[in-house]
């Protein structure tokens, strides 16, 4: 029996949860209190797993094993350790989790691995925090953006500031990146957070790709006003415009078969008796293809617009990010497959993830895979999270065979 | 040339416009440091005009002329001074600064009225802070419910918290209460806040009455979940639900003839990439006669249940707010009437009030009247709320001369 089982990663997320700035669900976002204890406490368990720990220059809490030799290639494993507001206790975790748990089993049977291994624990996957995600995930890959550092949080700091309460050179950045280290690739375990393997009767499943995503923040402006006083014909209310395009994108995005969802709604000034002169708004728009998802995101803005006309308001659109639909390396997740064999399903389920992982940042550096575990009625992003233990138990093994068997063909 | 005329009161609301927590708009809330400081300003103003100035156990400033007997009934002068977010300069104020002001002109005439005079500088007229509008009227009308002191404002703070951080005493609150006194009644001059008297080409009018208004606060419940991985089938958008019910109250108020507005709104936990799994919004209703706004509530909240049923939410309800539909007392609205015909104006237009004011709560110690002033496009509660100068110089003749017309059938 293992001493980095499934209980022992489980626990150790309930550890992490009690990282939070928030009681309703964990909160923990990026370059925050709670961020910096939470790489503390991994990197105690990485050091106890038998990997040298250390925090990057982005905030990412990585752990190293070398390689047999100094140029050997290193195989990254990895996923995340922020979370959205009111989250459960696996999202990114778990995969971070079980990464360590794997170097460490390794460490136990006294495998010597033809690489070196490097588990990441992201610190800003979600982008809570900034507005834009994979934000750790980026650094690593050396695909970091200048123009990030004047992000500006809810409470107006930058993201360069933050950089500096959190003890991290915003100059010094660029020390994140592997680009120019040879590579093998990256695996990446991640709860599906989607209904598909419960359906299917299955813990685990392989990913095929991951789904592009374009991410908006929209402003509807019109004119604040008494809620009395001020007669129907003239009012210029951006809630009503607001909610007008919250129910189209649903009813585009549905019918064309892509995922749009309006997370974010605020109006303003937000009096019980002042008609909203403006309201902010946000859309995640996610497709199966970048062409379908682009088709839907036009139909979306013309409503947006169209709705604004009517009312006499102002309907605002700036892009805070785009992802391509990306791909999963065939011979990396063949490895993944055969991990997944090994634990007895002669057959894993191939799933396209919805959802965005580091994995999506990565893949500007290297060649990706991911395995996928079930989760409860697919619930993400709420509280009310759930794995089972057997499913992570039944995991881990198929994690650890899938290094085993690059290992086996790096020999 | 009096010194309390137009150009004076108008540059006392620009003084006042300077105690503001926020610089987008005047932002005044009860017991608030901006608070504590417009009552010290308008105190000195109210011992300039001649008035003996105090603050009442519930934060009102007042300022006080004894009459000529011990016993001498005393007539009510006064708005508020609190403000929305986002707010202009004239709402409440304006009709408090021409209260004081008309005190100074009697004054400087020498004028020796038949009662006493009391100005009152309403404390809480908006609501904004606690949710509950007309607290300081309500404590000068005898009329505090006990069960306010546990509302809590947006920080979590409570009523009876904040009355002592301001320096008052929860326990004292019933001193500021008149009940008992003797009352010639009450006269509130106050801008429109709607297009009507602009539209009809007048300065001034005299209202009729004061709509019957509702206020409700909404929670839609549904479940947060990853906008990803979340299939539209199981989803349980809350925020989609809502903004149904947004364009329900639009609807269904506008074709029965009252009026309906959505102020507040905000999706949790709000983050771009999780679906809202609860709403809070908010409901504020008026209608001219009691029976139509309670007809159209029970549409809305038949509308907002079918709404939540559809998509398995919870609607859930609570009133914060009722006032029924008042009447101004014909003998005081005649002597505003003579005060305007006083200036030139043979037909005084006859207005209802669309908007709440403190005479709804003083309606429930004595009679009331009002006065109504134009202000430009009917534009309040926003930072573009204007009046002319002088139609205001008009109003303060029409005012004092009303204050007149009760002295002559008083003496």
């Amino acid at each position: 029996m293992s001493a980095f089982d499934a209980a022992e990663v489980l626990a150790r997320c309930n550890v992490l949860a009690t990282h939070t700035a928030s009681n309703d669900g964990i909160e923990r976002s990026y370059l925050t209190p709670e961020h910096a204890r939470t790489n503390w406490t991994v990197g105690e368990w990485m050091a106890d797993a038998g990997l040298e720990a250390w925090q990057d220059a982005a905030g990412n809490q990585r752990g190293t094993l070398a390689g047999p030799t100094a140029d050997a290639p290193v195989l990254l494993l990895g996923s995340h350790l922020d979370t959205v507001p009111g989250a459960g206790r696996y999202d990114g975790i778990l995969g971070t989790l079980m990464a360590i748990a794997v170097a460490g089993r390794l460490r136990e049977r006294g495998v010597s691995l033809p690489f070196g291994l490097e588990v990441i624990g992201f610190a800003d996957e979600e982008g809570t925090r900034f507005g834009r995600t994979l934000l750790g995930s980026c650094a690593v890959a050396g695909t970091w953006q200048d123009s990030w550092w004047t992000l500006r949080d809810a409470h107006g700091v930058t993201l360069r500031d933050a950089y500096r309460a959190f003890g991290l050179d915003p100059d010094a950045v660029g020390e994140a990146s592997l680009v120019g280290q040879p590579i093998i690739g990256y695996l990446e375990a991640h709860i599906e957070q989607g209904p598909l393997l419960q359906d299917a009767g299955k813990p685990l499943g392989v990913v095929e790709g991951i789904m592009g995503a374009r991410r908006f923040e929209f402003e509807m402006v019109g004119e604040a006003g008494h809620a009395g006083g001020m007669p129907y014909g003239r009012r210029r209310d951006a809630l009503l415009g607001a909610s007008e395009v919250v129910s189209a994108v649903e009813t585009l995005a549905r019918d064309a078969g892509a995922i749009g969802t309006v997370g974010r709604l605020r109006a303003f000034p937000g009096a019980m008796n002042v008609i909203p002169g403006r309201v902010e708004f946000s859309l995640d728009l996610r497709a199966e293809t970048d062409a379908l998802r682009d088709d839907v995101w036009r139909e979306i803005e013309e409503a947006g617009l169209k709705a604004a006309a009517a009312r006499n308001l102002a309907f605002e659109v700036s892009e805070l990010h785009a992802a391509r639909a990306t791909h999963v390396a065939p011979s990396l997740a063949s490895a993944v497959e055969a991990g997944i064999r090994s634990t007895g399903d002669s057959e894993p389920m191939r799933l396209l993830s919805k959802a965005g992982h580091d994995a999506m940042a990565i893949a500007d550096l290297c060649d990706y895979a991911m395995l996928f575990i079930r989760c409860k009625d697919g619930i993400s992003h709420h509280r009310d999270e759930d794995v089972r233990a057997d499913d992570v138990e039944v995991a881990l093994n198929a994690f650890e065979a899938s290094v085993l068997e690059l290992a086996a063909r790096y020999s």
